[in-house]
């Protein structure tokens, strides 16, 4: 099976999640600052859904590009992905419309949990096809960008029930060691590229 | 005709079938479990249709992989397969909002059926212009897989009016069915590909 | 400028007008056949406009194939053909919550008729490119579908204020005509390539 | 990274951007023309937004047509530019309810203006990386046309202030500027290539 139409149908599903969830931002009622202001949380949590969105994108295009053949199984696991990445919009409006509270907060957290372990599966199971010596075996190494990920949305999603701050600036500083790349590791990377 | 842009097209809608989907999952009013939980039903109908919509794409790119040509009345063939999985995400709503009630959940089952008819037309069609010696009627042989499920369709439409849950069992069979390969008849299929 | 990237995106905007329509049938609010049946016109006028967009696609289709190379003024006739093609899902809307009513069906007459005369542009500036020897002016000959379809479209939007069903029917009429390819009109195409 | 990938998935974006605004056209509740007529600030609104994404669906395509490769700047350049151009629709629908009204105008020059900033960092990203020998640095030269839209859209949202007509009428002639090629300025390309 050919990655082309793998690659093209998750790049059009990715482009209409990024897309509709603006359809969200309703048109304020009034026409002063005052009326938009409520808007501005669901401003928020548009940009870091895209943001989001977008990282994903960016690192589905490297893992892909990476790949030459799919199967049947990493299909349906890049349909998985594509599934949690799918309520995002979802998350997004709710969390808009409800940014002080604990249950929406840890939600946004699950969707984004799940859209990590979802990533984790496509990525697993084509470095199992291709073998561990592969070249995104090596890019990947221990994923540990990966992996802290995941673990500080579990601690996002608990946070969310104390303090919605917290959880909130848990999923900001995820969103920013993915979009800023770090210097020392890169170097780390480059003196060592399995990142052991 | 070339397939690429039948292809290309095909894949447009598709994603955005799948994806618009997602628009219907409405923001719960309040932010606890209370509220969170009357959207049980319609994520439940909008996982199912999200398998659907995936096995679609899926046998379809191994259908029109199989294809180099393909003339006018392939198209609206397609476009005629397309029509029915559009109706998927209004079908999949109104069985969300009301899963419990027999006229809803029989309709899920209609449209699953004429897509299914439809997907059958498009295969009937390119197998017609290929003749009978070409991979295609190879692969596909008797059709069982096809028939089968035309069948749990229109006998989950009656159980509708019976038992709600029969015919969502049903409906979940026919997709368990498509996403679990089987392993006796993959077998069967290696020593028989016709599947005769 | 290559036609591929213009191809790709009259793809992707008709890809989506064609699946949002659906976005306008609205779940109704009861679950038996009386709550169902008021969506009937509004299924009945998304069927034509699905026909409708999908005659365009497939003309589209051969046009461009036809095309090497376009230039500024063909991308804005495009673009021109593409703005009437999208305002289609916000008449089809309009005409089935009002099939009874002149306004509403005299505007989807108009709407067709603007497409109709912006892909006549577009065809136009194409084979004034090409020059009159070209394969696309060959194939087009005088057109005689095309005119026949403004003539009809503009007929009905006066018939529209004087009874809605034989506007209607003209709708259905000019469809039909581009569905069913008529065999002696194939016939003299064959003998007379150019329509004369 | 090769364009291809981002060409493809700024298309899909654009092609959802300039659709989608077409799902903010209501259908009106009664079938006159009184019942039409309120919705002509909403069309007004929807004709020059659809112009301002063509417009830079067409400069975006001859951008990335000049460029072979790209680096992570870029990308992220491109989806800075996609955000700002996925607010459109939003700001289309608040001015084309309220297009009396200051706020409404002034912000929707406000998104262009960033829209034209966020274009001009992806072009000085690509030259940056291309050398200012390169081919895209030499057909943008000065960007007169660029620099002289950013101060238009700035005094449109000052003059939205004062009256709303006279920020519309900046926003209707800097469409213009990019939609009528200007003969003069042609001819000055023509024999200072570099617009100096």
């Amino acid at each position: 099976m050919r990655t082309s139409r793998l690659e093209a149908f998750s790049d059009g599903v990715i482009a209409i999640i990024i897309t509709i969830m603006v359809l969200e931002l309703k048109a304020p009622r009034g026409t002063n600052l005052a009326a938009l202001m409520p808007l501005l949380p669901a401003l928020v949590s548009y940009v870091l859904s895209f943001i989001y969105i977008g990282i994903y994108w960016n690192n589905h295009h490297h893992m892909i590009h990476a790949t030459r053949t799919i199967n049947g199984g990493i299909m349906w696991a890049n349909l998985h992905l594509l599934f949690w990445l799918s309520l995002v919009p979802f998350v997004t409006r709710w969390v808009g419309e409800n940014y002080h509270a604990a249950l929406p907060t840890a939600l946004y957290g699950v969707i984004l949990l799940m859209a990590a372990v979802a990533y984790f599966i496509v990525q697993s199971a084509i470095i199992k096809m291709q073998g561990s010596g592969s070249f995104l075996a090596g890019a990947v190494g221990r994923d540990r960008k990966g992996k802290l990920s995941m673990v500080c949305y579990a601690v996002a999603i608990g946070l969310a029930f104390v303090n919605h701050w917290l959880a909130d600036a848990l999923y900001l500083f995820v969103a920013a060691m993915w979009l800023i790349p770090d210097r020392r590791i890169a170097r780390a990377m480059e003196t060592n590229p399995n990142g052991d």
